[in-house]
């Protein structure tokens, strides 16, 4: 494809790219010598556990390896097998040899649901970081000022406030944009909060001798509580594994103001569609609903296939919709994963004690998402759940530590 | 000797010790366990050349090394050789394993004027930092926070005014305390300025389970000019590798007011003694020139022996005052280390041209430093030296590069 086509398609729901005009050069270069490009990725070995927010990035390498360029990810085993020399950090926790490559092989097996893996190049960057002398660390060192790295928005506010940031610290967007060096990489990508330290491989590339990588900066995908950026830690996430029955519920799940996001992130809905589906919402020709079941079928299909979209949302019309399920169902929040249902069935007032609740359930007439229940068995309720007993009492488990907004 | 006795020796002329209890304890348990104290200096391997200055320092430790312990010298190889790698420092020059091996040579031949040989241990720092990986450098870098570095005076001032400091100097003062790790270092010398970079070395024992170095701060002796800290690069300094006659001049050249800073640091004339001047002079006992001449027979002494020393006064007295050397001679600034003799002599305007110079030469009527010149050479004139044309003409010539102020 001619290179000023890559480009408009590259361009598609970016939010920044620096420089769109270096972009357009390499994408020349690439096309004349017929050299692909080399499009960096870094990985966190600490969680290897990916969701629809990571995502978003990664649907954006696949469209360069369908262009025919080269994706590298780069697990950064190097920082993971130090961790936080001072013990603080708890998101920088030391791993082993062990995990990092036990993380590595997890994190590879959800990656390979969205990117090509014979044009995926996966390396570890302790290959060349571990290698390095103090001598080569100091010149590192060397190519950046303390004041231009206390810009970096988190270390300029703890500066401000007076928390202490320990100096090695600065070596972590160092590493990072010294991988672009060893790599040489033409393309770097990340999230918007990932500027800074995309802008410092430039930096030291240039530095170092080298053309500067291009930044191409995508947006952050909201997580289904329709307000935090999703996150496993704030348990408001769609994992790439999530089964489609419960990917489908989770989707469902969204607030209908985020819907238009999710189908311009999370989907393969051309660019063309979704603006004629926001035209449709504002001339109130859709009903809601239905796109976002639309959404919710499109997002499973891309992770489990049509056959799986489409079962997952027959499971949910039935459940939900066609067995007299009330348009308003009432929410019960419960604060634990699991629960014994018995005790649930008198928690949420359907019985008044644990015995009647069980004699209930030996009855036949104890339902969860529909499906029958005849032992006093516990309930899973990390994601929500519908709990019926007899004909019409209806209510919905939610577990409150996963601040899911119902709708 | 015991350790109460060790500790008010030690104590003489320091401005401060940290901390003086644990000082004393460290001497108790030598004395107990009959295991001399490792006293660590740093040295910088650009600077070879020693002056009173630093001589003020090695006075201290060669009276620990009097009282039994052991001196190590540091010589800062490995940043020498790294120099400065934004090559913006010029005090950083990058150095070769030669240059390196040549300035420690250098140096080692003067400190010895000083230290005792037998007791002095020299090492290369290179020795453990050139060994260490970059996970090991980030372990270290963990241990100090960033605010804490811009406690330093220097790195404070250059941050707020916004000038730039590379992260790679925050290194310097790590690896001075590192230093202090790696020898397990019982007390660290310096001058007051080096307080920040000491007390780093007892942070870092502390963060690698050793019990922090004792430091002791030693005043800054003013230079010859009576005004800047002693300094090669301001000239105006006495450096201990000076011939006799010049060292005795440098010193007749101080001030009034500095002498009893230069008794108490760079002779080993007794505080009791000392004492004793300072009385005489308020009491208008002596007169401020004996006391002068005394101080530089004390110092040239020091460096030259007894003979020297006399000798040197001789001379001085010979050209400056037997030799109807008026009681003030004008001062004529030159601005470069040697000068044609003649074209001096016209500039300072004894004669009137270059020819009749000459002539004046030949005839054995020009004398500098009290001694006849016979030919039309250069002259020195990176120290101060007095032109004599005929009987009566006096004229002393300084290099107005080295800033010397004269009394």
């Amino acid at each position: 494809m001619r290179p000023e086509e890559q480009f408009e398609i590259l361009k598609q729901n970016v939010v920044e790219i620096i420089s769109e005009e270096e972009l357009l050069n390499k994408l020349k270069k690439s096309y004349e010598k017929k050299r692909p490009l080399k499009v960096k990725l870094g990985i966190d070995p600490t969680a290897p556990d990916v969701h629809l927010g990571h995502a978003v990035v990664l649907k954006k390498m696949r469209q360069f390896q369908d262009l025919g360029h080269e994706v590298i990810l780069i697990i950064g085993d190097f920082t993971g097998m130090i961790g936080d020399p001072t013990g603080k950090s708890e998101t920088r926790k030391q791993l082993s040899r062990e995990e990092i490559i036990e993380n590595a092989k997890t994190y590879k097996e959800q990656v390979f649901k969205i990117l090509d893996p014979d044009k995926t190049k996966i390396v570890f960057n302790s290959e060349w970081l571990s290698r390095m002398t103090f001598e080569e660390v100091i010149k590192l060192a060397s190519k950046y000022t303390v004041a231009r790295m206390l810009e970096r928005e988190d270390f300029g506010k703890r500066f401000e406030e007076g928390r202490p940031i320990s100096i090695h610290e600065f070596f972590y967007p160092l590493i990072q944009g010294y991988d672009s060096v060893a790599l040489k990489a033409d393309v770097e990508l990340g999230a918007t909060e990932q500027k800074f330290n995309i802008l410092m491989g430039r930096v030291l590339q240039k530095e170092y001798g080298q053309e500067p990588q291009v930044a191409v900066l995508m947006p952050i995908l909201v997580g289904i509580d329709g307000k935090r950026k999703m996150s496993k830690s704030l348990g408001n996430y769609i994992g790439v594994n999530d089964p489609p029955d419960e990917m489908y519920g989770k989707v469902m799940s969204i607030p209908d103001e985020v819907m238009i996001d999710y189908y311009r992130l999370a989907t393969d809905v051309e660019p063309e569609e979704i603006e004629k589906i926001i035209e449709d919402i504002k001339e109130g020709k859709v009903n809601p609903r239905d796109l976002k079941m639309r959404l919710a079928r499109e997002i499973v299909k891309f992770y489990h296939g049509y056959e799986e979209a489409l079962r997952a949302e027959e499971n949910f019309v039935k459940i939900f919709q066609k067995r007299d399920l009330p348009e308003e169902i009432p929410v019960f929040e419960v604060n634990s994963d699991k629960i014994w249902l018995p005790k649930l069935i008198t928690q949420v007032g359907f019985c008044s004690s644990n015995s009647e609740a069980l004699r209930m359930i030996k009855q036949g007439a104890v339902k969860i998402n529909g499906e029958k229940i005849l032992d006093a068995v516990d309930i899973e309720v990390s994601s929500p759940v519908v709990l019926q007993v007899g004909k019409r009492k209806f209510i919905k488990i939610v577990n409150s530590k996963n601040q899911i907004v119902t709708n």
